[in-house]
């Protein structure tokens, strides 16, 4: 190769040995001495407005914020622990300590180290989710790339993002869809209580914009559900989640057989395996990395969900735009993204994805591409 | 940063730009005149020895290689024809003229690239391979990484791949073990004529080495496909391919209900689709890249697969080493790999994956590593 290729090429790819006449690949175990080393921190994520669901409403999120620091680079995590998921910080930061992450010579073999991981305790999918995340934040950063581009997508078929209204008396909700952005093209409207018409017929009556629906196992009679569902259908909901209790697993499956919008899992499906035990039960699945351990096994599920045939929306907790900018980057892959969440919050301590019209747009920056503000 | 830093990042990780102190990232859509172009050629693999399997016998294997040139860099990549399958080197020539490479920005946007190119017409599954294989190499050379890094996965955990005996008469089959280098670990014999105990014996009475055993739907009574397969495991299969044909599909589920070794589908499941559509029907999958239609699908697949809880097994057809060491760097996944192919050739025009008694070494170059000769 003369000077003239050579330049040529090291430009095409982004590969340091090109400019060195080292071998093209310096593989990490190619320096013994180095290691990476984990560190978090607890951290509050204050919330704009009291957020409401069917089983609670609250004005903060408790996080723990991850770092993996591998020589000079760093790979950000988070976990987020809603109060109803099991998880705090206390209990995070407990399993965070038990990992050892100086025994891996190449922090690039995600498998073998999360599986690891995975296998220490049960649950603390939240935890396990921190590490993962940063894992993949560090990986990015030492290949050069991207995640959208080390999963092979296209970073131009992110889809619209939903907004999110919190569950409140119907005047309430009237009000907050009067204030969203114009420019988001899809709201999603929590139900559940004893007031779903009244809800909507409020949201219909400032907006017609289509409706992600989301009843967080709100309801308990199937027959009711499905003439609400046939309401919705009507006021221009694209999708149900969770009508029912997880735990009413034949009724959630007679709903999905007879409904005419797609019922969607989201507290029925956690992980891989709840999916594959779920199957027929649903028409799809809403993924949310503190319920899959993370994106290895989100994107895993994607893989199986649309070997079913079914859909996959990505959702979120309350969390910084560290978890949901990682999120966001298996999202070319999806129906249905629910991404909002760094908007509902005050004190947010990372820069990710924005939003042009509602369509999410990826960062083009090495890893998750989520910088510290 | 000051210097001695920075040439510590920059021997870390691969990242060019640490060097020019340019972002991180060098997305390639930066260099728009730069397009993939699609060249082909046909090829003839010439064996060492004619090779049998239960339903033909030959001694060569046509072949098309095909390069993706994009820039400075190229991507390798083949397709194999063995003449039961149905693709010749015009049908697949006939597909590649088809396929435009020159209209994506993003060499890296394999999702979408494979896609389209599945959709173009169905079946021609070698010749897709043929791409994949080369976009593949392709994404790794621009990334600066071996596939098995991109993939998350332990270069280490490779298995031992199986050394194959063609079919033939026992006394041939015996002096064939009896040459066979006595560093690999397993022996795979290929069964499913009239003789399958006289095959064994002769490999018996030369070797106690573990066999891994393939009918190749040569077989077509359950009952006696089992009394056969209990004869297998009394004399050291740890595995039967493909009992029966693949249209019997309750007869094959009946003996995997039965078998006292896994029964891995061959013939039976060449995408997703047939797994998804054959769940419960086999213990495992035998997966090769000219029937998947390349690595994608097989990486899907053994997500899919192992959801299941299924064995999988990676083999190919009589292929170079550019075909088989792309499937290598799957097998840190599997649980058997038959991949001695390129042993099996006198006109191999790639160098790839060695062996260390039996054992896979993959190559550390970007993408699949495979050099031509």
């Amino acid at each position: 190769m003369n000077r003239r290729d050579f330049l040529h090429t090291a430009a095409l790819g982004s590969a340091a040995s090109y400019y060195t006449g080292a071998p093209l690949c310096v593989p990490p175990t190619a320096h013994p001495a180095a290691r990476m080393t984990l560190s978090f921190r607890p951290f509050t994520l204050e919330l704009k407005h009291a957020f409401g669901v069917s089983v609670n409403t609250r004005t903060s999120t408790p996080i723990v914020l991850t770092t993996i620091q591998y020589g000079k680079l760093k790979g950000y995590g988070e976990a987020s622990m809603p109060p109803y998921l099991g998880e705090t910080q206390e209990s995070v930061m407990k399993f965070l300590s038990k990992v050892n992450l100086s025994r891996y010579d190449n922090p690039l073999e995600l498998e073998t180290i999360l599986a690891d991981i995975d296998a220490l305790e049960p649950g603390n999918n939240a935890a396990k989710a921190s590490i993962d995340i940063a894992l993949h934040d560090l990986a990015g950063k030492i290949m050069g790339q991207p995640l959208y581009n080390i999963w092979g997508l296209d970073r131009t078929k992110t889809p619209y993002t939903v907004f999110t209204i919190g569950i409140d008396t119907p005047e309430v909700v009237r009000k907050k869809v009067l204030e969203v952005d114009p420019r988001f093209k899809l709201l999603k409207i929590k139900l559940g209580r004893d007031n779903d018409r009244e809800i909507i017929r409020a949201v219909r009556s400032v907006s017609d914009k289509p409706l992600v629906t989301d009843a967080n196992q709100g309801w308990k009679d199937k027959e009711r559900a499905l003439d609400t569902i046939h309401f919705l259908k009507e006021n221009g909901a694209v999708l149900i989640e969770q009508p029912l209790p997880k735990e009413m697993v034949d009724d959630n499956a007679w709903i999905t057989e007879r409904s005419p919008i797609p019922v969607i899992a989201d507290e029925s499906i956690k992980r891989l395996s709840d999916l594959i035990a779920m199957k027929g039960v649903y028409h799809g699945v809403n993924l949310k990395l503190m319920k899959t351990t993370g994106l290895r096994e989100a994107h895993k599920m994607i893989t199986v969900a649309r070997a079913f045939g079914m859909k996959v929306m990505i959702g979120c907790m309350t969390e910084t735009s560290c978890g949901i900018t990682a999120a966001a980057h298996l999202t070319p892959l999806v129906d249905w993204a629910d991404l909002d969440g760094a908007l509902l919050s005050k004190n947010d301590v990372f820069r990710g994805i924005t939003f042009s019209d509602g369509k999410i747009i990826l960062p083009t920056a090495p890893g998750i591409g989520a910088v510290p503000r």
